[in-house]
């Protein structure tokens, strides 16, 4: 909270009420609004996954303290509780009740009527001090106004605060006084008010009593709350008291909470008394000792107004730090940790999809998905790419290559450097490019071969030993994560993750580059074991083959969608041996790995928002009059595209 | 060539003849192939560029020398030149006329039949020599094979060299020597030689003379051409001299070379002469002095063999560093400078697209484009990463914004630690990091503002000097440039580098995201002024207007095509005020920028392919019946996506 000082405004000027030259006229120390960091992060949080586009004014609660040292301003201090209205107030603070204007461009923020807002808390004020309703609960009279604009891009803030005060038809003559208290009371005097005023607050289950009345004598100091003001002052008709909890630090003025209670004393009780005593009570502790001589005292003459009906004109807006009429602004960016401010900055752009575009989209399906790239080339890359785009927290990568001369170009988490010497593993390389780009992320790299039908092991060496460990080193690696991206640059490599994915129920999603074609697919999802159902290959060819009685145009569930070696007229086999370069998967057009890389996650966070996931059944844009089945449109099987044709 | 080295093989064992084993045999020093990195990367050009999937045997030249000091092996080198037949051999070198055999796997480089190739190569040599071929071109007997694997990718060359020498059908007995010429010749007889070889070369016009006949006697030394045989010893029956020029050090062994020679001299000679006298040529400078006195001569039996028909049988095939029959593997990638690597390597990735897949893809007009990325965001970073993926050496961006940290997750030329302080400016960052991937790359940013219709300019103070600025930069730069990509966040920003470029005929890429949907067009191109043809909007909505009697259905040319203003019905203003933060261009599906980046790049190339560039007619996939216009396929006028629909 050390920043909290970056928002309080310099010494205000004192606001005097005009009118009446005879007398010395009774002046206000304003509030500074403190606006702490923790209050922008909540209204960032709140704005963006609650409020979002709702400019509707939003009820939010500061508070104020009357224990400063002398120097500091009078603060309305909000912090990140500001938004719970049901968040206790610190102690002995005094808490007052506000309106967020929370507007949605610059522009309405500049073009707010500000006039129009502080007339209509000034109205509810003067009702309450009309129903009566002030007398019973005296917060109604410390109303504030907040007006904001929030750029969330920057984290800046715009905002003018407004504290709004009922003005008197004329100004207040000071009859007597301001003195210290220690100059009218005794010590035992001081030693009773603090005593009743402890007791009052006490009973009444508050931290601290706004506004109160006191009665005293020589031996005596009696505390009643406002309502009781007929059975406490009962045939008393020489002398009021008002006490008043204020937050101002000043000897000769009192704070601007005053204000509106010297309104409500004129409207109820001008009638009665023609002057009023205020008791500005100043509640310090210094040096372990409890304080309040230091509070100051003086009597006013009550302005007559009891019979007016019309609301007085107010005022309130705070002045900006220049000391003109105008908004403040504050960047927190420089206050927050660069780590935490690219997390909420990552999270920003997520979250601005759910305010109008796709407001019900999950984002915590798509976020919290564990994602395991098999394969950390051209399309792992690509697809981890994009995954971070989408907030995606977990990525692991397995590959068993080098990073060669030729991959930066292409594969866009290495550079240069990384090939140097013979290479870095690719693995390793892209988890730690993750964490440059983006420190949030929990990126693994394993530097692992996966066996593959075809390349057979030699049983009689220790590969047999490495393969064997591979083996389950995938296995784990797969019961660990939600989706299995198959990434890699042969068929047959495919086959071993497609049968443990298939067998341990993860969404696979497959994407294979040709030179100017690519198929971007979700491998059908068994069904649970629970179920008993038809199985799926390629753990078990019979799922497919239940389709064959069915019409080419009935929608297809998840669970009877094939996989990439469906329809397969070949077992996978070694497809590296007797190719010429150009028949490696490399030769391709050099955009087509980012198109299948960036559909392939597309696909996934389609599939994850579907309330079936990958049971979802597959669409087709055949199926474009239906209505989309996802916030994010439809779930086909597969993606195709050919560059050449169409 | 300090590389060579690594090539040569050990000191090679004696190849010995077999039989008769009353006198000692006469052996031979083996050639060790000394294949040089200029062979190499010139091997890689050819295969690259012109062989491609051509396994055809092709036309090498080497040489050896026979100057060497004591311990080096007699070495056969293949340099950069080998591919030139033409090109000339090194002073005192003899050339020897080679067949390449360059397999494009290593399965066929392992399984190709070495013993019929050796039968292959041996046949001409035996032809050569029985037809008298050999007689007048004696190079005609120096002859070697090249069995070769390029790995491209790793710059791993396999490769096996076999230099054929015809077997006699018996071994040779020595009769005499092999003794130091200076133990047989007078110093005077030594000078003579040399001069009489010395005024033969310069006679014939050659670096050095493999075979030559010699006379002597004691005051003087005679040299003569093989054809000239009948007319140099006419008369002469005692006793004939043959001169080889032999690469070989050993003071008790002739090189590789006389193992040809031998049987040419026994098919033509055994008739006429028992024996033959060899004197084995060496001729070194050491500390500036010319010295052949460590020559070595022998006399050796001739074997009986003029009227045999059949191609002796022969050998060749050279060992392996290990010492047997075998392969060899040379990884050149440590040899290379890395940055040469890394240019070497990503061509080859192009290269091999013109094999097989577009042998008529004209890559030069795709790496030679000049491209000019306004806006360097998620679509400049994902347009520049494609752009280099095709081999673009040129790119320069153009943006005036700094690196937030909601951006290093989607735009993939940033790090967290971009963001840092306030950022860095994301024109520079983008060059710096293009840079970092590859050196190779000419990049350059410029961080500057692009001026735009309603944001107006204030009249009265420097920023219509900096205007003015930014408005000739931005024309120096169209102009400087072929091909202008349109990546902003903006409208209005997109407009005034569209009038530039559509007046200086520069080739214009737009690419524009929504959330769920992208537009990635090329605009239409003006005609070039000299045809007096009609304008194209935005400078002049005249051109598409001319469609308007036209079926839809009719190829649009390129000169008719619009540009992005042209279907407006608004005039482009400020479309940054009052705009909520979700109405920002950065909310969109993460994989968006990914695809319209990756579909403006590949726009651009196949636009660039076409042989009529940005006046190629608008093809789209009605067309996809007619024959591809380009090798890259169709060339539309837009690409459009909208995801959630289809």
């Amino acid at each position: 909270m050390s920043c909290s000082v970056l928002f309080l405004s310099r010494q205000p000027r004192m606001a005097a009420a005009t009118g009446d030259p005879g007398l010395s006229k009774l002046q206000f120390a304003p509030f500074s609004s403190a606006l702490d960091v923790g209050f922008w992060h909540e209204l960032t949080q709140k704005k963006l996954n609650e409020y979002r586009l709702d400019e509707a004014p939003k009820d939010i609660k500061g508070y104020y303290y009357n224990g400063d040292s002398a120097g500091l301003p009078a603060r309305l201090t909000l912090e990140f509780s500001a938004f719970d209205m049901s968040a206790p107030t610190p102690a002995r603070c005094c808490p007052a009740l506000g309106t967020l204007y929370n507007t949605n461009t610059l522009e309405s923020f500049k073009t707010a009527d500000k006039k129009l807002l502080l007339e209509q808390t000034a109205n509810k004020i003067w009702e309450s001090i009309k129903s009566g309703a002030a007398l019973e609960d005296p917060v109604l009279l410390n109303k504030f106004l907040l007006l904001t604009f929030a750029d969330l891009k920057k984290y800046h803030f715009y905002y003018w605060f407004c504290y709004p005060a009922l003005c008197l038809p004329e100004s207040i003559p000071l009859i007597q006084g301001p003195v210290s208290l220690d100059q009218r009371f005794s010590p035992k005097q001081i030693e009773a008010l603090k005593r009743a005023y402890d007791d009052l607050c006490q009973r009444e289950g508050v931290t601290a009593l706004p506004y109160f009345l006191i009665k005293y004598d020589e031996n005596t100091v009696q505390v009643s709350l406002l309502k009781h003001y007929s059975d406490f002052f009962q045939g008393q008709r020489t002398k009021m008291t008002v006490g008043v909890y204020d937050p101002c630090n000043l000897a000769q003025y009192p704070g601007w909470p005053l204000r509106n209670l010297l309104v409500l004393a004129a409207h109820r009780w001008s009638s009665s008394f023609r002057s009023v005593e205020v008791l500005c009570f100043r509640d310090r502790t210094m040096q372990g000792l409890r304080d309040v001589a230091h509070s100051i005292i003086f009597e006013v003459k009550l302005p007559e107004m009891a019979f007016s009906p019309d609301c007085p004109k107010a005022v309130g807006w705070e002045k900006n730090q220049k000391g003109g009429m105008g908004p403040r602004m504050v960047n927190v960016s420089g206050c927050m940790d660069p780590k935490r401010l690219a997390e909420s900055s990552v999270d920003l752009n997520l979250k601005l999809m759910c305010w109008r575009l796709a407001p019900t989209l999950d984002l915590d399906k798509v976020v919290s998905a564990k994602c395991l790239l098999l394969g950390a080339g051209t399309l792992g890359c690509n697809v981890a790419r994009t995954l971070m785009g989408w907030g995606v927290r977990h990525i692991t990568f397995v590959d068993n290559a080098k990073i060669s001369y030729s991959n930066p170009v292409r594969q866009p988490l290495y550079e240069f450097e990384d090939c140097l010497g013979s290479g870095k593993p690719k693995a390793l390389a892209a988890a730690d490019r993750l964490q440059k780009i983006f420190p949030g992320v929990n990126a693994r790299g394993y530097n692992m071969s996966i066996p593959m039908p075809g390349h057979p092991v030699d049983f009689s060496s220790v590969t047999l030993e490495q393969a064997r460990s591979d083996v389950e080193q995938l296995e784990q690696l797969v019961g660990s994560h939600d989706v299995v991206f198959l990434l890699m640059d042969t068929r047959e490599s495919r086959w071993l993750p497609t049968v443990i994915a298939a067998s341990k129920r993860k969404l696979v999603i497959n994407a294979a580059l040709g030179f100017d074609t690519f198929v971007v697919m979700r491998h059908g999802l068994k069904r649970p074991k629970q179920q008993g159902a038809g199985d799926l290959c390629p753990s078990h060819p019979g799922g497919p083959a239940d389709l064959l009685g069915s019409s080419l145009f009935a929608n297809i569930p998840g669970y009877k969608l094939g996989c990439y070696f469906c329809n397969d007229v070949v077992a996978p086999g070694d497809s590296t041996r007797d190719r010429t370069l150009d028949q490696q998967c490399t030769v391709s057009r050099p955009g087509l790995a980012m198109l299948a890389g960036a559909l392939a996650v597309e696909l996934m966070v389609s599939v994850l928002q579907h309330p079936e996931g990958g049971y979802a059944i597959a669409s087709s844009s055949d199926d474009r009059m239906n209505e989309p089945p996802t916030s994010l449109g439809l779930v086909p099987h597969q993606d195709l595209l050919c560059k050449r044709g169409c």
